[in-house]
């Protein structure tokens, strides 16, 4: 595994492509139109419905209200809560299968599904092992995969107990309902607990602490995973966070080809720990050391992927659908040197329609995604653009480039 | 213009840019959603509403039925006839910008819309001197574009007496609503004349006749013409028709560069002439002389360009998206050495799922389009393979392997 294929995922991907038994699709006769049904109408959702569209499939989604990204794609939309299983049965009668577009919906609630007898991915199992980040943490340890060293805390003084053993820094964080940084607060030292505690609602609220990672640089990899366990890998890319917020992503990461093959490898392994199928968005740190820590496993398309869609031969959305299908899984290769991505995010509360596009769109090879959410708020993910080039440089300068133009929220 | 980079697009591209101003859009002001109209609910409103999905805009469609292709993701359908002004303008109330899916909407109802004020691309002058294929050769002539020599016939006997000034063979051709081969009849001499006459239905219809072509090879380009006049200009692409329907396009076309760059200089002459705005899509015969012929010109997204949707920066579809709002034109360059595109026909008559996708997803590389029509005949597009590679022949052995596995209209 370690050689310098693994760092576009091409070696990777052939070995993983020999293991794959060439199977009937097992969701759907030949001949009758393929319907997948997903819990939440997001931008995820969106573009995992522009995927499955040009495969000839058709969406169904489970939603709160009107008007989502994806609702404008889909051939049907249940209303309803994401964790109430009348409303998830009501999607799932419909579908030939059903996915999620977060890993909040509640793992109770879909088992009911599946004891129902209806296909789901990622399964119930796999979202209860990662949904609660104590419990995701402890599975991956438990699978001897390296992560941040972490504790369970139940009240307050616990925290300054398990300090002694983690030292100070430390990142205190929510269980659940944790992403984009909500949920969590790093405390330095004894003086910043309270506010901490506070910030997150420690005492309505299960919470956990984490060492802090003192990384050199942010590492992720998205794995797809067939029904049948046979696994194909993109190339490791570079996150850059900002405000917690994933900001860019550089594909492929600039990183020795031998530790971008430890990347995969962690990444597969975590992926095996929690039974993940279809699309999962593996996030690491790479330590000052030189060793690499599993972050968290997201088991859905992922924000870390979506250059996938221009700079690789089959997109991280087109292989999730496949999976979910039990269709072959489609080659991970990039197509270009190099990619960037930067998301799009809202600047203050407004309608979601974006200004700039015009100038945005004088930058040659940028490629611009508007979600078309109705509104936007302060950070909110909006849209995303992605350049390809012949170096990460060329490309990073045409994405924000064009980025730049745009803005979600601004005045008018 | 002659030189090497032209056969990519690229010079002609960039000088092209040079030209173009920087406006605002001038059909929605930044900050509310776009809308656009297509008349028609076919495969390329679905694939020009994908396009438009990705910048956040949204598609309304006209059309006479429920389930068709872009049916699925169109904001709203208006449902009535093509050719009803009352119909049309129905449409253009609830959007930015009409514009149409085939040419053969009635060019005096598409008036009725831009006298209401409402923006139409390509414009009703446009269709009316193309939707009559004669009118259209005439215009093409009259702009000093080579073009097979034709006549106008009105009785039977005319044909008779314009071979002896165009000579055995002739093909004697409907003057409307002729497409994929349909309203075409080749006539060896003058024992053919009845039955050319009785298929086409000449006592109901109006016919011309051309000379037959005896072609090296059949030629496409499309280009991309924006409000303010500026062009831009995909590769060169060689056609294989069977059967009159476009079956493979071969991406670029394996040319000399000068050939190539009076291929599109002709085919920009075709488009100034007819004065196109948005996607148009030139056919052209390259003789066994080495001559180039203007054959037809669409002018609309166009079969011949669908490979511009993985092998192009910026797809046909997207650019036609840009240039209806005004917005900056995109890059036509390849992104790959090679693309090969296959049409997915149907076999017979049946339901419009296909067979075989899993079978065909098993070739790496290949990307499948299946349209979704709900049913399918004999002849009739279904779907499309498009693969890139390193060479002509290694993409188009990649479509092909895929392309054979899909079957619409097979026995069940």
């Amino acid at each position: 595994m370690i050689n310098s294929a693994v760092f576009q995922g091409e070696t990777t991907y052939k070995m993983e492509q020999n293991l794959m038994e060439s199977g009937k699709p097992d969701v759907a006769e030949d001949g009758r139109k393929y319907r997948i049904g997903i819990v939440g109408g997001g931008q995820l959702a969106k573009m995992t419905a522009l995927a499955a569209f040009e495969l000839g499939c058709e969406v169904v989604i489970l939603e709160k209200t009107e008007h989502t990204p994806a609702s404008r794609l889909a051939a049907d939309i249940i209303y309803g809560d994401w964790d109430d299983p009348a409303a998830l049965l009501r999607l799932a009668a419909r579908v030939d299968v059903v996915s999620l577009e977060n890993e909040f919906v509640d793992a109770a609630s879909l088992r009911a599904l599946e004891e129902a007898g209806h296909k789901l991915y990622p399964g119930a199992r796999t979202i209860g092992l990662v949904q609660d980040k104590l419990v995701q943490k402890r599975t991956l340890e438990g699978a001897g995969i390296s992560v941040a060293p972490f504790a369970s805390i139940t009240f307050r003084p616990d925290i300054t107990m398990q300090a002694r053993k983690l030292g100070w820094p430390l990142v205190v964080k929510a269980r659940r309902y944790s992403y984009d940084g909500k949920g969590n607060a790093t405390v330095n030292g004894p003086r910043d607990i309270d506010a901490a505690w506070k910030k997150l609602g420690g005492d309505k609220r299960g919470l956990y602490i984490e060492g802090f990672c003192d990384f050199a640089r942010e590492l992720a990899v998205i794995i797809i995973r067939a029904q049948d366990g046979a696994m194909v890998s993109y190339p490791v890319v570079e996150t850059v966070q900002r405000d917690h917020i994933c900001h860019i992503v550089r594909a492929p990461a600039e990183i020795e080809p031998e530790l971008a093959a430890r990347a995969v490898a962690l990444a597969r392994e975590a992926v095996v720990a929690i039974d993940g199928v279809g699309a999962l968005g593996v996030e690491m740190f790479l330590s000052k050391a030189g060793d690499i820590l599993l972050n968290e496993v997201a088991p859905r398309v992922h924000n870390s992927g979506h250059y996938t869609i221009e700079a690789c031969e089959c997109s991280q959305f087109e292989n999730h659908v496949r999976a979910l299908l039990g269709l072959p899984l489609g080659s991970p290769r990039l197509v270009t040197k190099a990619a960037v991505m930067v998301n799009l995010l809202g600047e203050r509360s407004g309608h979601g329609e974006p200004a700039g596009i015009d100038a945005a769109l004088q930058e040659q090879g940028a490629h611009v995604h508007v979600y078309g959410k109705a509104k936007t708020t302060p950070g909110r993910k909006m849209g995303h653009v992605t350049a390809l080039g012949p170096t990460l440089l060329a490309a990073e300068q045409t994405a924000f480039a064009a980025a730049g133009q745009i803005h979600f929220g601004a005045p008018q």
